[in-house]
């Protein structure tokens, strides 16, 4: 099922606009390029409605937010909204200020978002209005563990209720849950948190494989969150014979969605359904 | 004679200023040092002039244009025209928005630019006011083939007769043309379009071929173009032997750039002039 | 001792605030996260104090400074210094605008810094108001030599004592001076110019090299300056096995810092102390 996801992004190719941050931009339009979308960003207010409106769907990242986009942040979303294009919400570093706390809001608030992806703490900050950012990474005391699992995937659920919204919580373990039913998903390696950007790469590709499998907006980020982290892995071997360092695992990771098949991904897919 | 062009940037690291997207600056910046140009990025209204003035050419790419850098775009233009230093333009993504096309249009009556550059759908949205632009990829409908080659050189030929600038439609082929003669160049692959910013890293190296040879335009911009090709097709060799993704085919590609000689450049061009 | 600096940062993993130019953040941050720190990229000025005070150092980044952004950098260097939080001062481009000039002058009179980076060009002109910018390159005029190093040490132990910063100059000999001493750093490979961002680079590990060492400002800015050398050799020598050019010589020295021990760091350090 969930190959059938990656599948779909390959043939549709769906054009993804992305209001992002500018440190990890490059690397989200490469990722997009790989695995088979089609990235396009604009942030100025007065063109991002038409933008959107010629995409397949939108992702709001704010990384690095500031408030000439948050404004365009809006538009986009309300037009996308207003056409059923999906639209995804990274909530970068939510809880370190309150400019994102309060955009954060605004953002969930006027904008109904099919997918929302963070770490627990951004998550928990979003749901609660607590948590402990630490900078754009998860605090250590919100870690998800195997003891810990069933209480965060409840707690996903019931804020998945909340929202509408598909909710990936990335991590050691990710969990990607609507409101009935939580993928476990157990791909993935400790060295894409020694990247910038593996997050918001990910965020972007479910642009892509929301916007190509809009029927199933559920399986559509699980399989992304799978695609992501099988590629982690499998960059981690090539990391391994190469003896190179992050920078250059930066590159396999992207390298690796670009060349995923759907037989590597059926092979490479841990996860179980709770 | 496009081999010397090449050999004229190496002998004369020419200073572009840049004022162009944030999501391939990064590229563009390292493209230039690896032609051996050296690249300043400024885009603030009250320093663009004086950058200008210190530099050997301008480059200005729309593709994440804003209400705050499109005066700058003007400032910086009028200036560089007033200085008789080449101005190039990069089109991004004109089609996809008012935004753009007004930009563009406002461009076009204010700067004199010696280069435009562009993909097919977006040429024809500047000169015709049409042109069926998806996002920043041109248009199926509108890709050149050997059957619509002369009329597009016609095309392009009567666009470079209106705005005085050397005009380059890159693509699966290539045309680089003034009013009199135009060049059609076959070098490339397709694999430069599964990166970001192969179109941008382009128009910032004509910027720098264009800045050591300023008294012959076109063959400036046709050497750009043919290098960026034979350096594609480099790559892509590369690219085989090693079964890398499109991540590290960007780092090639610059390298190549980077490694280019005028050997390898005179062996690998394939043009002709029409 | 130096590389006691080196290990510190290992151990401490400090959160790094960086307000920099949108040309080579994306290696700022990957090359914080190699050595051992952690980035936070943030430039609204409605959310960079809390932004700073939630880390361990502020990294100000003249390179595509703009009207909105110098507040911000204003605002936060006024925070931190409060919190006592080590600011760096990276003055790319001064010289080249007046904007830059100006801004430069009154970072310096409104914030302690505890080190300022940048090349014998660009220090001349924050200390004497002028010297011979060439963009964002020393002027060949300026360049550092052994005839005239004992000068340059004398000068830069003076605008040391002005400013109350450590003071790193760098090109082909770094010197890392305080008012009293100076580390004349030998490390290095001029293949490091031939990529954008090595300078930004740079200080903004040191951003994370100071943060972990506070009671050693000057022993961490020259520990940071042997690491990117080392690194930068070591990289060098990966590149003359490969043949890559400069993109790929990029991701070597971003990794070698990632893979650097302190065995290699002291096998490799070449530097005395006058």
């Amino acid at each position: 099922m969930l190959k059938e996801m990656f599948e779909n992004v390959k043939k549709k190719t769906p054009l993804i606009h992305c209001i992002t941050n500018y440190v990890t931009v490059n690397d989200c339009a490469n990722i997009l390029l790989a695995c088979g979308g089609s990235p396009i960003m604009s942030d100025d207010a007065a063109e991002v409605e038409e933008i959107t409106s010629i995409c397949n769907a939108l992702v709001i990242n704010i990384g690095t937010l500031n408030q000439r986009t948050i404004s365009s942040m809006l538009l986009a979303g309300k037009k996308a909204n207003e056409l059923n294009h999906p639209v995804i919400f990274d909530p970068v570093g939510v809880g370190a200020s309150k400019l994102r706390n309060e955009t954060a809001e605004k953002l969930l608030e006027e904008i109904k978002f099919q997918i929302i992806r963070g770490n627990i703490s951004e998550i928990k900050m979003l749901a609660l209005g607590n948590g402990s950012t630490k900078g754009v990474d998860a605090d250590i005391a919100d870690v998800v563990t195997s003891e810990t699992l069933d209480s965060v995937i409840a707690f996903a659920k019931e804020f998945s209720k909340k929202t509408g919204a598909v909710i990936a919580i990335t991590g050691a373990i990710d969990i990607v849950c609507d409101t009935n039913n939580a993928y476990v998903i157990y791909n993935g390696h400790p060295m894409m948190s020694r990247i910038t950007g593996s997050g918001c790469m990910l965020t972007a590709m479910m642009g892509a494989y929301l916007a190509a499998n809009q029927e199933n907006p559920l399986e559509a980020a699980a399989s992304a969150v799978c695609a992501m982290g099988i590629c982690g892995e499998l960059a981690y071997e090539k990391l391994e014979e190469t003896g190179a360092g992050n920078s250059t695992y930066r590159n396999y990771l992207i390298d690796e969605i670009c060349n995923l098949t759907a037989d590597k991904f059926e092979r490479g897919a841990k996860y179980e359904v709770r």
